[in-house]
């Protein structure tokens, strides 16, 4: 009898499934957050459920607790104060490894149609896990909801569908019958079962506290593994709302809720020590290049999922929609001012300048107008808090004030006043213009709202210095802007060297610093930027083994 | 148009792919080295193939040669003196890189196409390879045959199928078209590009030269990648029958030839630089743990497939066929020498002895009886000939004859004169005696005809054991004898903590050290004798990436 959360949910499943293989647009999970779909009082409701938590401690029944810590700033300036368990690392490891068995039990159907019940309930939540991700991360509201909420959870199924999609091809059990010419058949029945190679770690970013987390914490969960979540120090409430919601779901399917723990963790080196616990079998990262890089030479007896910094770049060869053209890159240089992995430092344009619809364009008039575009699109303060909402971090505050050292200012970052929270950091964009010559400045990455106009010496030079960019320091994205066919089809056997995802005179409602679940593999696995995608096959075949016994039959 | 050797073999690779699916019984490549299959005069032909091979040059026509090396030692006493090409290893992998945009270019169903031709010829070769296969490994000319011949293809194809598998569900291109409300929805058209990591060597092992490098070469071939063929040594002639067929069939496709290479090296230190040179980006090893780990440790820029030593191990807790399991063992300990990564080394008994449908057995006469199934069967000496094969290496001589030191002998290893190869190797098993104590004595790999009959306290204590060797030494195989569900079903559970396959009751002609393709998974992947299996999707997933790009369409 098919598990009953199977059943419950199989269309859903199905239907994931069908998307990541065609590729085109879909989703369970609605980014509107409109009443009619989510409740008249959801928005209400989440806000109130999340200041509740303001100055509490957050109870979550973990085993090993020795106290409660409070570890969140808000970029929005607003006191948060909410105080987690710390709990022994010991504790939770061997309460995931004794929670493991049981979710073993209840096999691949089983498994899956639990995670699409847990993604159901954090849809549900979408509000709730909104306001935490806005309040600690700096996320505008819009963007806070959206990928801190359907997004990310469509990245959560996203990695539920690939691994249902490996399982299920495993047969639970085959008979095997070989002929022997003359004589009976040899006849064996065969019993295969899928097993989680342990307990899985996943490692929060700041920034982005639920899209980043959700696929490697799924990945983990269907193929069979208990789950530990180290959410960054800063953006613990959507990953302590999210674990709450998953124990709450195992337990009532009478499951052992310590499946899924969340370890807050105060010290580098105890995260250290939960990395490279012998337990720990796998490790999903995002963050910076040098824990990153630590996890990768240290963790050695985990399979370390890593998403780390790079320099993604756009190369503007010639367009013919100028003003659409610029409109599209001051809006992704805007987007939470620069603070994602996918936004763009690097804008390589020929020395010469480009052809457009509005005529030949120097170099010096592409950056000036985009500075232009860029003012133009931020001159409504409204417009500008809610897409630029607030700086994260003190570090990315330093690096905006620096800027200016490393290039020719056209644009200065200015300081923003933001309506409804007068204590948030609020910043424009800096964008400097500099000679490709120039690597120091713009050849590793500057996190934030800092971008550059780098002057190639022509076409060609731009190609291959986006290739060389890309295989040597990384990056997530990488856009061209061409009318000509034999640049975007060199463009593109380069990406296919560099390993990264092209997207093409983007000049409408699509930003190269975005990437759709089911449809767009984000990452690619293949430069420095990432050793894995979210997600194809790569990213869930190696979180599970198969175990056979066989016998003689009759 | 999809190419014309997909459209050939199409019918073949889907059988494979629902074989992995069904992991019945399949093979398009006969066991039987029949005339009627194979050809009247297949015999004679492969045979001479391999003579006029004989202290001659292996022609392979590879970029950077500097001159001619013969490397190996027959262990029947044939004299070879093959002369293989030394090549650069720098001019290889720079050609290997070189042939790989065209090996791209030919798409998921052009590359598998030419593999299953591929694999096709090499079965048209099967004597020929059984030939070179026997001659350099000291198999057994049946099983040289089987293992070398068509089992190894059927690993290949199974590999294959798997890349073929997991690639198919990548589709080329998509229309995504996300609906914007009252507006006009956002349409994209996306491309989507599979691509190799990179440079893929593949090291072999002086016993199964073509069986344990198949899966490897071809996985990495069929995701995309060059290959370079590091053989064994002593084993470089099945490898180099296998590179030249695969080049010639290039040739005839009009592909660049050295997208598959052999590496004929003859120093350690230059296979190291192989290794961890920055193009390789995958390595397939089966060999000692010494240089696999040596591998998984230095060779930092590839992923690495490794299968290395361990302890297999079989538990008798009782049984209804006492006769049948102990002629089943002693088949399992002679065959090839016990040369197999799959032989048992560790044969559990409680001290107590066990029950079975002859009578209770006390613990000595279990070893007793199984020393004299052994003797039995081996009393014919074309048998024995046929079964053992010749002693591999100098090292498994010594150990043979050393093996005295680790236990009380129950049977001592004899030499048997070979009747058509005077000079051939040939050795009994040697059983020995020892207490679950005696760690030292059988908990390390003692490769070769060397088996224990271990006293365990009890058969908690014997499953106990098993697991822990399995889990700290690793192993390929387990088996248990018992009649007791209680005992099938806890021996079950360990074997999914520690990971590993297991038989039971194997009392037919199914022993513990055979794996059937498309069936058997070979190793888990999931203990330290080996990180991956042949096959699963985890043996393929990770050797390709999907590359995007992406523009607006109406």
């Amino acid at each position: 009898m098919p598990h009953p959360l199977f059943e419950k949910h199989k269309a859903v499943l199905d239907a994931a499934v069908e998307a990541i293989h065609a590729r085109g647009f879909w989703t369970p999970f609605p980014e509107t957050p409109s009443p009619k779909v989510y409740g008249e009082t959801a928005h209400e409701d989440g806000k109130r459920a999340v200041e509740a938590c303001f100055g509490a401690d957050f109870v979550l029944d973990q085993p090993g607790q020795s106290g409660w810590v409070a570890t969140e700033r808000s970029p929005y300036g607003v006191e948060l104060g909410v105080r987690y368990p710390v709990c022994s690392t010991d504790a939770l490891i061997k309460a995931a490894q004794a929670a493991q068995p049981g979710w073993q039990k209840i096999g691949a159907e089983g498994r899956v149609g639990v995670c699409v019940e847990m993604l159901t309930r954090l849809n549900q939540r979408s509000f709730e896990l909104a306001h935490a991700v806005m309040l600690t991360t700096g996320q505008g509201w819009m963007m806070a909801f959206q990928a801190g909420g359907p997004h990310a959870q469509d990245r959560g199924l996203e990695a539920v569908a690939y691994a249902w999609d490996e399982m299920s091809r495993v047969p639970a059990e085959a008979i095997w019958e070989k002929p022997q010419g003359k004589n009976p058949p040899l006849k064996m029945k065969k019993h295969f079962e899928i097993v989680g190679r342990g307990v899985a770690l996943v490692v929060g970013c700041g920034t982005f506290p639920t899209w980043n987390t959700y696929p490697g914490l799924f990945a983990a969960l269907a193929t069979g593994n208990p789950v530990i979540v180290k959410p960054h120090s800063n953006a613990v409430l959507p990953a302590a709302i999210t674990v709450r919601i998953l124990r709450e779901v195992l337990t009532e399917q009478g499951l052992d809720a310590n499946l899924v723990s969340l370890a807050v963790v105060e010290k580098r080196t105890d995260t250290q020590a939960l990395a490279t616990h012998p337990a720990v079998k796998s490790i999903d990262f995002t963050g910076s290049n040098v824990f990153g890089q630590w996890l990768i030479d240290n963790a050695r007896q985990a399979q370390v999922y890593a998403e780390l910094a790079g320099v993604n770049n756009v190369v503007i060869e010639s367009t013919d929609a100028y003003k659409a053209m610029l409109r599209n890159l001051a809006f992704t240089l805007s987007l939470y001012s620069g603070q994602m992995c996918t936004t763009t430092q690097a804008i390589i344009v020929p020395a010469g300048g480009i052809e457009t619809d509005q005529g030949h364009k120097s170099f010096d008039e592409v950056a000036t107008d985009l500075a232009a575009a860029i003012d133009k699109f931020l001159s409504d303060v409204n417009v500008a808090a809610a897409v630029l909402g607030a700086i994260q971090s003190d570090a990315t505050l330093d690096r905006i004030d620096e800027a200016g050292q490393h290039g020719r200012v056209v644009l200065a970052s200015k300081k923003i006043a933001h309506p409804d929270f007068p204590q948030a950091e609020v910043r424009t964009p800096v964008l400097l213009t500099c000679d490709a010559a120039d690597e120091k400045s713009y050849m590793e990455e500057r996190f934030g709202p800092i971008a550059f106009v780098v002057k190639a010496a022509d076409a060609d030079a731009a190609l291959a210095l986006s290739e060389r960019i890309v295989s040597e320091h990384g990056a997530l994205t990488v856009g061209l802007y061409s009318t000509r066919t034999e640049v975007i089809d060199a463009m593109t056997e380069a990406t296919w060297r560099a390993g990264v995802a092209l997207s093409i005179n983007l000049t409408g409602g699509v930003f190269v610093n975005q990437s759709a679940a089911y449809s767009d593999y984000h990452g690619v696995g293949m430069n420095p930027a990432a050793n894995a995608s979210y997600a194809d096959s790569a990213f869930v075949a190696n979180r599970f083994r198969v175990v056979q016994r066989r016998y003689h039959v009759e």
